[in-house]
């Protein structure tokens, strides 16, 4: 099975994308909504949460793991694939190299405040050891936008204040000049429309979401004895480790397909 | 020591009232500030989480307990008074006391949305089997505002976002012409004059953390066996499970003192 985890639900836009570009796959998914949103928390806690739930992922048969949230990616991403023996996506680096391919030289990134902090875009965009080799220096320009999520999880995706929090968030990136955006956060896809309308329209926007997606894709390709061990079908499945009827409806709606949420204690 | 645990820093809010009004006594604080917020969660994992919280409490020597999250009053309450031995306060039931006794019979409460759910406002003001006894029912108009809590953590006290967010949240309680409200969440206060603002300022507000600590003094009053256990002093501990600099800042900003937090894992 595909293991994919989140700190919550937002990490089914990357199983919706799944479906989109390769569904035949069967999908094990977990979201730690007893301890959402990891956005806000201090590193070793992320670090400690994030093995968690790739060994619950694990335990339950995963053959590959996709560290949907981008904030565990970002802060736990080093500790992850040093622990982990199995093939693990995250949504940090086919961000950083979509943007790269495609950006003039301006970057900017939202994220949660733990993502912005960690730096993590910064050192992967411009590696300090090839600093002498780069033809240019890309320049990253990051933003917290922690008021986001609650918004999206709110479901305000189209009212006024929430277009007013969005554009306050991007004023600074916009002085900056900057020509690719990175939405360095599951929920902010969501607000796609408002976030192009108040950066520009000639800013390229990115979507973590998409590009590991097709990272994933590509590997399966060049690896068939791990595609080969993958499970067909489409019983999947999904857990959560706190259960509320928000969270239910928010996953179908999400999903834009009727799923069962399980909990589970871990 | 008086021992009060919240599921993140906003039950500083109680300590400084404690401090105000009854400043002799140590305090040992605990903010489960790693699985912080609880307001969204379930039943069960709020349960869960209040008694690891009280626990930790008594493990390290409180001789009272003083719940000073709403959401883990609201919801763990008959379970915490049913497993704890050592008195045990609560935010909820100080306030509607309070409110009961200056209503004049429309009472408004807002809260999070595991508060609200939990329908105890509506349940202690007017008990089902007191029903017929009662000379007059009191009204209760309840309204989730769950991003009155990541706008106070934010800072966003006084943003014209937060001022419109706050107006939208009170529309329907003003409608419904209240005449008392209930801050039944430990971020409220910090926008009280906003939402007296918006509310009308006719219609009387209630802080639970000023009702608890005027409850817990008059309990100690009355109980001085009691009140010879509780430590003096100023060396007081202050524990959160999750220690981040934003944490620590908020932390002395809203206690109005300088104060060390501790991380502790439970």
């Amino acid at each position: 099975m595909i293991g994919i985890f989140d700190s919550g639900i937002g990490g089914l836009t990357v199983v919706k994308k799944i479906f989109e570009y390769m569904g035949k796959y069967q999908i094990l998914y977990f979201g730690d909504t007893a301890r959402t949103p990891y956005g806000g928390r201090g590193e070793a806690t992320i670090k400690k949460y994030a093995l968690e739930d790739v060994e619950f992922l694990i335990k339950n048969g995963a053959k590959i793991i996709v560290v949907a949230c981008n904030t565990a990616s970002a802060v736990a991403l080093r500790e992850l694939k040093e622990k982990i023996t199995l093939p693990i996506f995250n949504v940090v680096e086919p961000a950083v190299n979509a943007a790269i391919k495609i950006s003039r030289g301006r970057i900017g990134v939202i994220g949660t405040r733990a993502t912005v902090e960690s730096k993590i875009y910064e050192k992967l965009i411009n590696p300090p050891k090839f600093f002498r080799e780069k033809l240019r220096r890309v320049k990253v320009f990051s933003q917290a936008a922690p008021l986001l999520v609650p918004l999206v999880e709110e479901d305000w995706l189209k009212k006024p204040e929430t277009r007013r929090i969005v554009k306050k968030y991007l004023v600074p990136l916009r002085a900056n000049q900057i020509d690719t955006l990175i939405l360095a956060c599951t929920h902010y896809p969501f607000l796609r429309k408002i976030i192009q309308a108040k950066i520009g329209r000639w800013v390229k926007i990115i979507d973590p979401a998409e590009e590991v997606v097709k990272e994933i894709k590509n590997f399966l390709e060049k690896n068939p004895e791990i595609e080969k061990e993958l499970a067909r079908g489409s019983s999947h499945q999904f857990f959560v480790s706190d259960l509320t009827p928000k969270f239910q409806e928010l996953a179908g709606k999400w999903l834009d397909r009727k799923i069962k949420l399980n909990e589970v204690e871990i």
